[in-house]
């Protein structure tokens, strides 16, 4: 059963959160977990990756289009649905081994019991296509309706995002063709229906869609099927004609059929599952939030592109404007990079091909060099607002710095380049504009660091940290290391080109005219101030000034709440001026470089600033559970295993911040999972450029196992309680 | 009539700002211009200079001693008072020429009509003594009493500030020994009573305090008089036994008697007036108010003592904390130079004095030298607190920068030493302190500055200009500018030190070890950075990315706001992300810096940041007029004048910061005034060491005339239309 996740019942006040937790997509598109007859009310769509549009100077977000999955049934005239009709009983499915998501309905009704069926999946196989197979079983004849077809009622938040939708009919396909508002993106989803009973089939179009009337009078004790094949194309896709691929693609999937279609996907759901499962033996809870953390992150994979990457909530719907923010290089590049190098080399070219985006921000504030997106999307220009936040007191837009401070963004972008580049060995990483990326944020922070003479070092200024609740600090731990470690990447990376790649080095340093920068750089590595372990406690000072600010507890803090929507950080926020942190920071840097501190630091440092974290972000827990584990204390770090794993599946996380929904899934949270499971509890690291174990299984795991590639060779991993052994296979 | 101040009837509405506009002080104490039946309900206090006390953690503040003046009427058993029954008639008058308070209030009563008349006086000829004449003249006989004495319930706003207060009686004096609660101060407050009419004296004491109470059989047409002798000492004066010295005062009074005292002090008052009038033609409004400006300047000059210097409300309460602002050295300072030398020095001295606390103040913020506290007291610890104001939307204290970002006090400390050096012409304002203070403030400046070596300059951050409603922002021109002078000071001071005090330059020198510190001064002076006019438009940004703020009207600005005693700077306040400022900031230093600038540029940024400017501070109009009369535009400068110089007369302020009272009255306004008419609309000014002038009289105005005294010798200056003339007397 670990591969199973189900609601048994229907619960009103869980439509959203279960929207998120029966997401299926496919890295091209994704579609809530929302029932066949809801519409925009229950936050259903199909949330498409990498097309933005921006609404009448609101903010630009992703676009959701036409759902071409509505299916509704009516009954002697009357609308069954669970909106409108209790049910008897009701089951949501999801099998994640093979992303397909099923619902059972069973009602009475004055016809007798009425049992609807429906499963459906968005294709691995094939990004554009999404099929349903929807089955009706009535207990009495009676006269019944299928309406089904594509529903222009998008689910926006900052919307419409479309500045006309026609619909129409084309050779037994229905259609919805749409033009978003602002950058004219065309966008088609074209509907094919296949039934084999009796049946008289209307087709009915308005302001809300376009809909098939299937009336049947049905018979007692008979299986009504309908499948339906769904494609959606954007112009964005560089395919050429979109309405004659989405016509072409329903038209091909339904000559295949739906159960070819599946076997398909599926085919292509077992070939993932077979490099990136783990399993584990002792620990049900565990197996399914990690598998489950797994399945998140298999759908929102962009192997298809390297034109988008991945958005902070995945495709679980327009939050966060469907933005790229450092999630992606810190905490889902890792798993990519073990189990699906493609995905992580088009995670890496998003970040090159937004280059230019990074180098405008940067020139836009003064500085030169690259300085990324808080939230990119598909230009790399910041689509983060200076005004991110609402005040609940005042109404008014409250100031945020998260765009203009949060200057690690550029050193988690080079971080990443050279991760995938020495983890895969391949120096076109870096030839292919990974080195450009790596160079040029260098660059930015070398413009962007201050000399303090009096103190013979240089220093970085007014930043924010990971921790949010602490804007515009001095000498934040985790962001002078980072830019410490840019700075040595950059020198590296040019080093290394100019050994090898002669000629590209030059074409580089002409292209850029980085030669003086490149002295620069290595003058201020040398003296960059980086907040040591104090000589007495120990402890890393988070930033300066953070060990002279109110020592209080969370409860204290929490305390001091008047509104249960107010943002803690901000100015004037009730952790601000406290201890209280927002998330890993300190912890973080200890974690990403962990051969720097001994193993009593990690864990002063731990006991430290474990009571000080919220773990207000989705990304925190997972963070204390990995140097958890490094420090032998392994079962501290179990919990925060646990709730990394598990945050979509009991939809226990922030749904406001300020009065912004923030709702939706967390895929940083899945890569957490992962990460803590494989570099965490299995110990897994490189050492020598040979994959090593130091394996520290909770106690109630008796069994760990999971497949990854290294260098182009596929390995299994099984940890036990005695051993652990490293296999190609 | 351009010596008298009066009110023409009682407005129980206007007792608070009355109690400001009819203050009379000494420099030593201040007495509020409350009714003599008046307490602490009505704001009455005797507030003491540079006493300070602190009482259960709350706010430190100035001390206000038990009131001494404390006089009340009964008729047949029933309380006389302006607050129990309506008056007829009721004058309450000042006459700044004698600093002598006077009121008169008529009643028809059930016994007739009653008058009382009461004057008094604050001694300037004796700073501890105060003098009352209180009579009382009845239509129809009456039993009366008289209740006079010491009442103990003082008014305090961060109090009570006495541990304990006993009164007593000795030799037919009344007293109150009051001791302070955190540093064990002792006051004194001793009361002598003279009449010559025949009546029962009895003497009562409790805990509201001590009286006598005299009884008297009161005829019809007879004025009954009363004479008051009021002396308060404490042991802060450093003259040894509080009580004898208290009590000697008013018995030594008492004997000379009341009009002695008055002649005593009138002509001290004669004598300031004689070398501090400005007088002028054709606008009476504007020459009592100027004079009035000079009252003011005149009541709350320290001339008795260097131990404490002026708080930003003077004498008038505890506001602000009695606490001392860069006002003193900015705004004041410039009148005392130029007619009361010995005051100036007095307030150089307090600042020599407190060096000791700035360097406190610049090391517990981990930087060396001197950073003078933003609200200083008599130690120069700061008294500023991180939460200067209250959020009035959610009853939170609200951090605030003014402590630790408005760093420009240093540079104004060493800019009013310098300045006072180069008037007096006397070098031993540098040998005595003032070159300690300059070096340790370069210092103290050193050690902040940070060196952009992409930009190849040293900037400052994150600090507050005079502009408060912009916090932490980069490179404010007035403070880069204002840091620039204390650079130039520091090498220039050193440099004359070497060549004429060569043994004081040494031991200067090896006592705070400073030589490496010239060399580092003289290094970044060369590189720092000062913003410039803007090549194309000439307007120098106030400071990095003012112009990229909101750029709205006032009344834009006015139109958000929620609740009037909203705080418009902080974070979020309302004006914090426009261009709307508080103050003069730019403007200010283009006044400082006159030379620097050609009239062209001082024209373009007034007419820049003048409708930018909200003037929420009373130190903003006078500099908006000084400027105007650089760019020969007096008449623009005209109403600011008006507006400096009648704050106290109008009571036109705010009275409220967040839900902080804020009122008292405005000695750096009253200072303004005067700069404007001398510095302003005479033109006065230093030009090769020689007395100069560039007059630019308002059209109003046919002539303006005043006295001043230059490098020992008095001097008249007398403007026309046609002429300005400088002699000596």
């Amino acid at each position: 059963m670990s591969w199973i996740v189900e609601e048994k019942c229907f619960d009103r006040d869980k439509i959203i959160d279960n929207g998120n937790k029966y997401l299926t997509g496919n890295g091209y598109m994704g579609f809530r977990g929302t029932m066949e007859e809801f519409t925009k009310s229950e936050f259903t769509c199909c949330n498409l990756a990498g097309v933005y549009d921006r609404c009448d100077g609101k903010w630009r977000e992703t676009v959701n289009v036409p759902n071409g999955m509505f299916t509704v049934l009516f009954c002697e005239g009357k609308e069954l649905s669970l909106l409108t009709t209790e049910s008897a009983e009701h089951i949501q499915k999801l099998d994640i081994k093979h992303g397909l998501h099923t619902r059972k309905t069973l009602w009475h009704t004055s016809c007798g019991e009425i049992n609807i069926t429906a499963e459906r999946f968005v294709s691995l196989d094939n990004v554009h296509l999404m099929c349903m197979k929807y089955s009706v079983h009535f207990e009495k004849a009676c006269n019944a309706v299928i309406k089904t077809g594509i529903d222009k009622n998008v689910w926006d938040i900052n919307g419409p995002h479309f500045e006309s939708c026609e619909t129409g009919t084309a050779c037994k396909l229905i259609y919805a063709h749409a033009v978003t508002d602002e950058l004219k993106i065309s966008t088609a989803v074209f509907e094919k229906l296949l039934f084999d009973f009796e049946a008289n089939e209307t087709i009915t179009s308005g302001d809300d869609g376009i809909y098939r009337n299937i009336e049947i009078n049905a018979l007692p004790n008979i299986e009504y099927t309908i499948y339906k094949f769904v494609s959606v194309y954007t112009s964005n896709d560089g395919l050429g004609d979109v309405i004659a691929a989405a016509s072409n693609d329903v038209s091909q999937a339904a000559d295949v059929g739906y159960d070819k279609c599946y076997d398909s996907h599926a085919k292509r759901w077992e070939e993932r599952w077979k490099i990136s499962d783990v399993t584990l033996e002792g620990d049900d809870d565990a197996q399914i939030a990690l598998r489950y953390s797994i399945y998140h992150l298999q759908i929102i994979a962009p192997r298809h592109t390297d034109r988008t990457s991945i958005a902070a909530r995945g495709l679980s719907g327009q939050t966060y404007k469907g933005a790229i923010f450092w999630d992606t290089e810190m905490f889902l590049l890792p798993f990519y990079l073990y189990t699906d190098p493609e995905t992580a080399r088009n995670l890496i070219k998003y970040r090159v091909k937004t280059l230019e985006g990074a180098r405008r921000k940067a020139s836009g504030y003064g500085f030169r060099g690259a300085f990324y997106a808080w939230e990119s999307q598909e230009t790399g220009d910041d689509a983060c607002s200076d005004y991110n936040v609402t005040d609940v007191f005042t109404g008014r837009p409250m100031r945020t710095y998260f765009k203009d401070k949060q200057i690690h963004i550029s050193a988690d972008v080079a971080y990443a380049v050279w991760e995938t580049y020495e983890f895969l060995a391949d120096d076109s990483i870096l030839i292919d504009g990974g080195a450009e990326v790596i160079l040029e944020c260098a660059r930015f922070f070398y413009s962007y660091v201050y000399y303090k003479e009096d103190k013979h070092r240089y220093e970085i200024l007014d930043v924010i940290g990971t921790d949010e609740y602490h804007e515009r600090v001095n000498n934040n731990a985790f962001t002078n290391r980072m830019v410490y470690h840019t700075f040595d990447t950059a020198l590296k990376c040019a080093k290394l080109l100019e050994c090898y790649y002669k000629d590209e080095f030059v074409k580089l340093m002409d292209k850029i005219n980085f030669r003086d920068d490149l002295d620069n750089i290595s003058r201020v590595k040398e003296k960059l101030y980086v907040p040591q372990p104090d000589e007495a406690t120990g402890i890393i000072e988070q930033f300066d000034g953070y060990f002279q600010r109110e020592d209080c507890t969370l409860d204290q803090v929490r305390g001091r709440i008047l509104d249960s929507k107010e943002y803690w950080g901000g100015a004037s926020g009730i952790a601000a001026d406290t201890m209280i942190i927002k998330q890993a920071d300190v912890m973080l840097m200890l974690y990403l470089f962990g051969n720097d501190y001994s193993e009593v630091i990690k864990q002063k440092n731990w006991l430290y600033y474990e009571p000080r974290t919220e773990h207000g972000s989705s990304l925190s827990p997972c963070i204390y559970a990995l140097v958890a584990c490094e420090i032998g204390s392994q079962q501290w770090g179990y919990d925060y295993f646990l709730k990394t794993a598990s945050i979509d599946l009991t939809g226990k996380s922030k749904q406001f911040a300020g009065s912004i929904y923030i709702g939706g899934t967390h895929p940083a949270a899945s890569g957490g999972a992962w990460m803590v499971a494989v570099f965490g509890f299995a110990g897994l690291h490189i050492e020598n450029g040979e994959l090593a174990l130091s394996p520290r299984l909770p106690e109630k795991w008796s069994k760990l196992s999971f497949g990854l590639i290294y260098k182009g060779e596929k390995y299994m991993v099984e940890i036990t309680k005695s051993e652990g052994r490293i296999w190609k296979i």
